[in-house]
């Protein structure tokens, strides 16, 4: 492309503060360096951590600003770096916060996803080489979790991307880059729901609804969503709960509620809220003979208080990041699961809005309308 | 036998309140009712447990006295009730503090062992029908979760006995009713330790030595042994542990120690203290790449504290009661281990005491000299 080795000069949503609205900046978008690709991103989901990371920043470790957000985008390959061989010019491909690159340790274990290749750096917003490719106004703006998708361009190491069909529509796979991803493979992948099983899910969000996903696709028998919003309810249906219970409408504790409902105790909770309150209900929960309490709902600070004989009596507490899956060679495979309509994308968007409109993004999601935010670059 | 339907007067150790040493009393002993057994007890370990209902009360849930406590015990049955059918006079039998009815869903189900058959009776000191067969001075004693092996004679309801091999020894197959079977269970049932693993033991009694040969059993390749007493360790090589460690000698936290020791993080952790702090210690000592904690110390009021982000990066959270095993048909098999040198029980013996000299057998566990005091009655 007659972009290709040159800065592009292009529009980014920048956050210069925590807790102050986006601002969109043109910024400089330098050049892949080696083993780095630049992708022109053509779609981002608005995703809850990143309104997290801005506005409810007591619940997570300090991030370096100015930064730009967004993780959950897909695009196409404008160019690569110097010995990038795992994707070429014109791909269409989903930048990974979670890399694969199939090298290290962890890489080879079949027991987790958690790939170290450029862990420490990625996580405090630069790439390998401890810079970012994004400048605005002469300052080096950061990439969140090496990422960065509120862009129109942006720079991720190779390890971080992922091609997929080229059939893909990128406003609807862009989901793929972390919450229904997340969600569906927290309970196909972390929590193994069995056939047959009863599950719970709490929190009707992209996340929740993934779960929700994920369960009635491994068989689950009954799937309870638990909101406080009763207005997901419909919603959660068309993803496959089969009840739903509004805590609010409830003089009990939510987990007194399930146990009643459920005659002691669900076989998977899955808890897609990230509130340590929250977590701790959905433990207790779970059935004592064998239950799995999986948490999804990513919070940094806040602990989580637990009595030891929930678990010594026999319930599992397990974690997802990421749904469990090896990033790169998962995704694509999620994509074609999409497009052979084994999984539901297009379910999850309520709303679309141009990278300038961003902002509203985040009002929809603190009044709790929208699932999902598409922003369209 | 001739005591056969007769009541039975014979000595037992009554905890007449929390705190207070037992006294050894003359009780009587009833006949057993209705799917009842009565027991001869031959031989009964003193386990941390027992100590901790009387004397560490603060961390447990009040349990009603006085008592006959003791709950790890081996004997020969004396007489039955009507209805049993499940044992004969003079069976060698090993009483059972978690039944094994056979027929409620839980045993029904693979994932759990805990029966809930007459539970809530015998954890309030009762059995059944809401009595205990002892009295002592016209006054109804409670028996220590429905079994009371501290006692020349008990009676147990049937699902809570099982039959053993006749040339079992009692003296040493009593460690199988709680200590050992929890701390072996735990690595080979519940955390299913892996070939080629590392692990680390938290706590050189009993339960954890039991932890330590579950691992061996389990072909760990690192069996790390942590305590804070030095003199434990050369009994955790008779085990299989291959390392120790004494907090007490590392400026660092144990689990910075465990993680620099393995890499980042041990594959298994099993706390056999029972201690929050501990618990905590051994959760973040694991892998965050799909590490297993499971607890097995017991303890029933304090709160265990964790850093979500410590599960949802991948370590998982889990409790064992009685080492997970389904009680009349496991322990059966643990002794005929025993009798074919699969298992070791006779280097848990540190001390052996008759019944009068019990004291000083929870002298023994507060100094830490004993691994496990034997009494013989």
């Amino acid at each position: 492309m007659e972009t290709e080795g040159k800065v592009i000069k292009c529009k980014v949503a920048v956050a210069w503060e925590p807790g102050k609205p986006l601002s969109i900046e043109k910024v400089e978008v330098a050049p892949p360096k080696a083993h780095e690709v630049r992708i022109k991103i053509a779609a981002s989901g608005v995703c809850h951590s990143d309104w997290a990371y801005l506005y409810d920043i007591a619940k997570m470790k300090p991030r370096p600003f100015p930064l730009v957000l967004g993780h959950e985008g897909a695009g196409v390959v404008e160019s690569v770096g110097p010995g990038v061989t795992k994707v070429s010019i014109g791909d269409k491909v989903i930048p990974l916060f979670l890399p694969q690159c199939g090298q290290c340790e962890r890489c080879q274990s079949p027991k987790t996803n958690l790939c170290t290749k450029n862990w420490e750096k990625t996580q405090q917003g630069v790439l390998a080489d401890g810079t970012s490719r994004i400048t605005c106004k002469n300052q080096q703006v950061h990439q969140f979790i090496g990422i960065s998708t509120f862009s129109e361009y942006t720079v991720v190491p190779e390890d971080n991307v992922t091609k997929i069909h080229p059939d893909a529509p990128l406003d609807r796979v862009c989901l793929l880059g972390c919450g229904v991803s997340t969600g569906y493979g927290a309970a196909v992948n972390t929590g193994k729901v069995e056939s047959g099983s009863t599950c719970a899910v709490f929190g009707l969000g992209a996340v929740g609804l993934a779960a929700v996903m994920g369960c009635k696709a491994a068989g689950a028998s009954r799937i309870i969503a638990v909101d406080i919003n009763s207005d997901k309810f419909e919603i959660g249906k068309t993803f496959g709960a089969t009840e739903f219970v509004n805590h609010k409408d409830h003089s009990k504790s939510i987990q007194e509620v399930l146990r009643e409902l459920t005659n002691g105790g669900v076989d998977y909770a899955l808890e897609c809220v990230g509130d340590v309150a929250v977590m701790r209900a959905a433990v207790e929960a779970c059935s004592p003979a064998g239950g799995v309490c999986v948490i999804v709902g990513w919070i940094e600070v806040e602990e989580l208080s637990l009595a030891p004989l929930d678990i010594l009596l026999g319930r599992t507490l397990k974690g997802t990041y990421f749904g469990g899956w090896k990033s790169v060679e998962a995704v694509p495979r999620l994509v074609q699961d999409y497009i052979s309509r084994k999984i539901l994308l297009d379910e999850f968007v309520t709303h679309r809005l141009a990278l300038d409109q961003i902002n509203q993004a985040f009002d929809l999601i603190v009044s709790g309308k929208s699932i999902r935010t598409v922003i369209e670059m």
